[in-house]
């Protein structure tokens, strides 16, 4: 069959490579219908060293089901199905909490050799395919199959950084980059309500298109100069929501940056050099960073009845008490870990 | 009066200052019958430069009301209060959203010149004081007194670690620190109703009063062998909920990687050297930082209904179709930003 193989940086290629087959009785094999380029497939586009091996490339695809393996038993031939970009069982505790990306069985499409093959081609074996395709029904308009292929990746990928960053009806939201997810996101936060949705972006042609689906306001500048221009869009303060969509550090600190406190930044853009923010493994594991100083006036009225009939009794953290001329005494010794915490009786 | 004053690194002297007293017609004037000293307290003991200024210390209060300003309508002269360790007007839109620390006029206590004066004292002067004392009932039991005088910091702020790391009924839970903040952590997480508490600690005594106030585990190792041990205990996934309550680099690593993918880091020790997690800004912000790659299937039934009903139309992020033999000169295109993103028909 025909596939899509990159080879290199900005060596890509249609070559013909052995037929996708059934390997496990869990698998389906897909004739693809429809595929698309990602722009997470420009990175190895640009960065791509021959000795990682060549890979066939394609993550997101609408396909028919032309085999399916003995285990297989909620497809049939000839369904129509959508393929996300990882393959996931369905069954497992991630899967069931709707995190499918971090199934026990997961695997990821056309990523190269620890990976499946890829969708940019004309037929794709997928694993574990009763969790992983999703069935459309059989007289899908040919129209919407644009719109359809979106949820393989781009759609759900920029809805999900509205869903990590807390779009709410009635709420701002700045959606940093102006690419497909980007673009996606700005569907999405209009989607769930959002009352401002300010795209960061430069390209004329994208931002129009941003407005199209919803942007209330372009913001073309950078760095600093952004931040500055998203406060004063949003009464000084930043937006409730941002959603990080380019991958960058630059990008992830404007976007931490324009979020107003007490916000959230949901971040999807594949992190590309990640020094910030919890390393690459907090974004990987889709883990979520938040705190700060503590509104400890906003708690005393829910925690204070707890105090009042025994419930808790965090009093019990003090294991010292100085008048005021003990005090200095009381640092020492809570420096050199002789008190956990020392209470002052003036 | 008598108040606690800090001057250098070490240098902490009981001091003579002018006396607390009204300057804002917003002001109260509280006499402290309890403070205490607070983990935070312990960075400028460790680091304080002289040139800094000396600072009258200590941010955490129960106290009685003796003067008010002619503003102050929620105060009687005598009110048993607790302070808060920040002043907040009580009325700004970050107040009404439960976010004191961000009101658009708070200040802190104890932290020096740009701060107000410190509660390690016989008296406070405290700015905004409608919004920002708490009134206890006058024949509050003396017993009750170090666990109320708790509200002022330390419970709320491992309440809110607990808060901001998601922790729910049923759910495991690491607390990373077994100072005050991590005990009251402890609390709030059985509070809460977590079913597993795992504290990371190496203080017998503080991991044994961790125990009786609700710890399920005890972790003494430090970094991978510590997150190795918590995953151990978590049937190999690590914790749904983290309580980070140090604040070092080294510890929020910890914390990050101790935590199950798809769960949360609720931060509150505040940050000494932070080179990660989105900077001290995006502590200092309460900027929660979400997100990661897209659980796109468990999205799909969600959006699907969308598309077809026309109300999103995601595939307009498609603006070039190709068949195969086209795909090169796709990634080319999209690559030089010719296309925003390319859709493939094998």
């Amino acid at each position: 069959m025909r596939a899509t193989v990159m080879h290199a940086a900005g060596d890509v290629r249609v070559e013909d490579v052995p037929d996708a087959k059934i390997e496990q009785p869990n698998d389906a094999v897909i004739r693809i219908t429809r595929a698309c380029i990602c722009g997470s497939d420009l990175w190895p586009y640009k960065s791509l060293d021959p000795a990682e091996g060549a890979r066939i490339m394609g993550h997101e695809a609408i396909g028919v089901v032309e085999e399916i393996g003995g285990d297989v038993t909620n497809l049939r031939k000839g369904d129509l199905v959508v393929m996300p970009f990882a393959s996931s069982d369905g069954t497992c505790e991630f899967c069931r909490d709707g995190l499918q990306t971090e199934c026990v069985h997961r695997g990821f499409f056309g990523v190269g050799a620890e990976g499946f093959g890829g969708a940019q081609a004309e037929a794709l074996r997928i694993p574990n395919a009763d969790g992983t395709l999703y069935v459309l029904a059989a007289d899908s308009d040919e129209a919407l199959m644009p719109s359809l292929l979106t949820l393989a990746d781009v759609m759900g990928t920029g809805h999900h950084a509205a869903v990590a960053s807390n779009v709410e009806p009635g709420k701002s939201v700045a959606v940093v980059g102006d690419g497909a997810v980007g673009l996606c996101g700005v569907i999405a936060a209009k989607r769930l309500g959002a009352e401002q949705i300010i795209v960061l972006g430069r390209h004329a042609d994208r931002t129009d298109l941003a407005r199209e689906l919803g942007a209330t306001d372009v913001v073309a500048e950078r760095g600093e100069e952004a931040v500055a221009r998203v406060r004063e869009l949003t009464g000084g303060f930043g937006a409730h929501s941002v959603l990080e969509c380019v991958g960058l550090d630059a990008s992830t600190q404007t976007a931490v940056e324009v979020a107003r406190p007490g916000g959230a930044v949901g971040r999807v853009g594949v992190p590309q050099e990640e020094t910030m923010a919890g390393g690459r493994g907090s974004f990987y594991a889709n883990v979520t960073i938040a705190g700060g100083p503590a509104p400890v006036r906003a708690y005393i009225e829910e925690l204070l009845p707890d105090i009042l009939d025994g419930a808790i009794e965090p009093g019990r953290v003090f294991d010292r008490t100085v008048d005021l001329g003990g005090v200095p005494d009381g640092y020492r010794a809570m420096n050199e870990r002789e008190a956990l915490k020392v209470m002052v009786r003036p």
